[in-house]
């Protein structure tokens, strides 16, 4: 089946906000099994939009359309897609109802007459919840030369879309597919994409169902595992031999099969299993590392402290990286990073300690320690080792890389200290 | 005149990736007064991609595609191009040249045959130097029903894209623009979206030339002032008086009109004419306020250290928060953000301290203390001030807002000192 995706709003044509819904979008009807040839963006006017939709189910099986379904005169998704399509708005009980709790449960007593239009749908389409806002989702469906055409209207806001598209729009196209798609993400680190599909070549080219997509993320390799079956249960067989192929292939470069699990959540799991806590020492990255691990809700348990030790001055003074060390081998050194991960791991008391010393530019660089080398620290108990890293892009690119590879190297460390 | 974007990239349309290029493409276009009314995304398919610029050729007078320049068979941007406007490719012997230089420069001495593909150019195309990357961009205009349609085609990696916009792409639309556009940016911080447009209300309403168009960021509002001119100096003599008025009725709340500058620029300027330097102590942002001082090129001048303590332990032992305030008036509170500031600015012998202490959720949050209540102290000298903020969001978001509003107190903070 081949989607189209329409996006609807003035805010995207003006570059004001960067289209995330598509990519969502686009990602998760990927992992479905539907092939998306269409990527469209038009603005909230009527007859511009009628053109798209109607673009649309000339060339596509489902249309999925976003944005557009406020309370104000502006939002007409609904209005044109009812058009196109020649159904006229009814009111719905249901969602009027529930609007109506939404509003008692955020406080808001000034429900003005327009909110209401929200409650009004084409007739005969199926009304989807919005559990976070006012707007309901809704499914048109019309018969087209013979063939079933399902428009999707889904609300723009993100924390809107995303709960009604995985709660209930992505079994509803899980049910119009002749065949049941089943996905496994298998995460890797520590591996650039085209070592990780020289590895895989062989499964690559051999594969019919299930299929290995590669998606490469900042010092990450995602590999989706897709299946399609009659039925769930037949395609999550079908994937289990695959994984198991991989997880035999990339052994600890794989951190996990689960698609929800960032790797600083990986890292945080796998010292709560061993009830140690983590500390930080960094320089270039100033923070960003601290921040990631914080980032996973309940980091409490696992760090306590970190600091940030940009200045030489600091490093000697907060974290007693001794003044000979950073005279004869310099603040990015493998010695000063394992001091610095010592005397980190000593000030909080923690049984883990990543320290992070480097060159993020775009000044700073010498021939002999150019812009993007970096030392990565990671002590575990009373062992220290140091990773040592060459990053290339701008100050951002390299922080952001120095980042995610100290999360993997601080996991492995970890590892290797059985529970 | 309007303007249509084509992004071409199978990885766009499989959600691999965000389609950042377009947003940027949107503002700089809706900044130089092009109206665009419609964004499309194709892959690299011949026949859909030729619908599309025939499409784009229809309804716009400069069609903008970027993607699927590069060596490889799939990339066939320019070939649809060039046979949608009935050229030949021609090999552009100046391209080759630049090619060859490229590669030299970057060492690379396995040039293969298909890399020279790259130097071909629709017969009469503009050829626009790649400075960054081996696909030069190329202009090529057709005269269709008495008008002049502009066809740009640049690379997609945003590295080589970016510049090649704003060095020369950029020029040559305002060249075939009747009138001249120059905006200014100015940028607001600490009021919201409704209100910064409420005190312009009666500028916005009258508007003709300049107009003033308001972009709302995470804490911030962005005030596009746009001028249209014969020439660039009367455009930016009218600009002059608006962004006067408007330093008038905002004030201390714009920290900068220059669109370069960040929020984190302006504060390490600050503290730079003062030869001051900072610190911060971070317990829910947990390292990312100071990770944005440090993104500043440059920093190092004014941060030497900072401290992230997530624990009560750590905020006592660490920066000497008394154990008393924790336990009578909790980790977050006014007396505890307070405490943080002065204690940090003692660690690290800073002039300037920010401490950070609140819940950014999903859990911790009670009747008293909810979700999204944060204390964000600043220390100056001997002073010290406290803000409480109330935010919502999620727990990304939540600590996104209250990096940039601690870096907008901070920079108050500072200003109210004298050089």
């Amino acid at each position: 089946m081949v989607v189209e995706l329409i996006s609807v709003g003035t805010e995207i044509l003006l570059g004001n906000i960067t289209n995330t819904n598509a990519q969502y979008l686009a990602e998760k009807c990927a992992a479905l099994g539907l092939s998306c040839y269409h990527q469209v963006t038009v603005g909230d006017n009527e007859a511009r939009l009628c053109a798209a939709v109607r673009t649309a189910i000339d060339r596509a099986d489902v249309i999925i359309l976003t944005g557009g379904l406020g309370p104000t005169e502006d939002d007409l998704t609904k209005e044109t897609v009812a058009k196109v399509t020649g159904r006229r708005l009814i009111m719905d009980e249901r969602s009027k109802e529930r609007i109506r709790k939404f509003f008692e449960k955020i406080g808001r007593t000034d429900i003005t007459e327009n909110n209401w239009k929200q409650a009004m749908v084409p007739e005969g389409a199926i009304v989807v919840d919005n559990h976070n806002g006012t707007a309901p989702g809704l499914i048109v469906r019309i018969d087209e030369d013979e063939n079933t055409k399902h428009i999707l209207l889904m609300p723009g806001p993100p924390n809107e879309l995303y709960p009604m598209f995985e709660n209930d729009m992505m079994n509803y196209l899980q049910q119009i597919s002749e065949k049941v798609l089943v996905s496994k993400t298998v995460k890797i680190t520590g591996r650039g994409e085209s070592w990780v599909e020289t590895e895989i070549k062989d499964l690559i080219d051999t594969q019919t169902n299930p299929t290995i997509a590669p998606y490469a993320k900042t010092c990450e390799v995602h590999l989706r595992v897709t299946a399609s079956a009659d039925d769930k249960k037949t395609a999550e067989k079908m994937i289990r031999p695959v994984v198991k192929e991989l997880k035999k292939r990339f052994g600890d470069d794989i951190y996990t099969t689960d698609e929800k699990v960032k790797l600083e959540d990986c890292l945080v799991s796998l010292l709560k299993e061993r009830g140690w806590t983590i500390t930080t020492a960094e320089s270039c990255t100033g923070g960003l590392l601290a921040g990631r691990i914080v980032n996973v809700s309940g980091a409490s348990e696992v760090l306590n402290s970190a600091v940030v030790t940009y200045a030489d001055e600091a490093k000697h003074q907060l974290i007693g990286v001794s003044k000979k060390t950073l005279k004869e081998h310099g603040a990015v050194s493998k010695k000063t990073a394992k001091e610095m991960a010592k005397g980190a791991a000593k000030l909080a008391g923690a049984q883990v300690s990543v320290s992070v010393t480097g060159i993020a530019g775009p000044t700073g660089g010498t021939k002999e320690k150019p812009v993007g080398l970096v030392y990565i620290g990671c002590r575990v108990l009373d062992h220290t080792e140091v990773l040592e890293c060459h990053f290339t892009g701008n100050r951002e690119k390299i922080r952001e890389q120095t980042v995610t590879r100290a999360l993997d190297f601080a996991r492995r460390c970890v590892m290797a200290y059985e529970v």
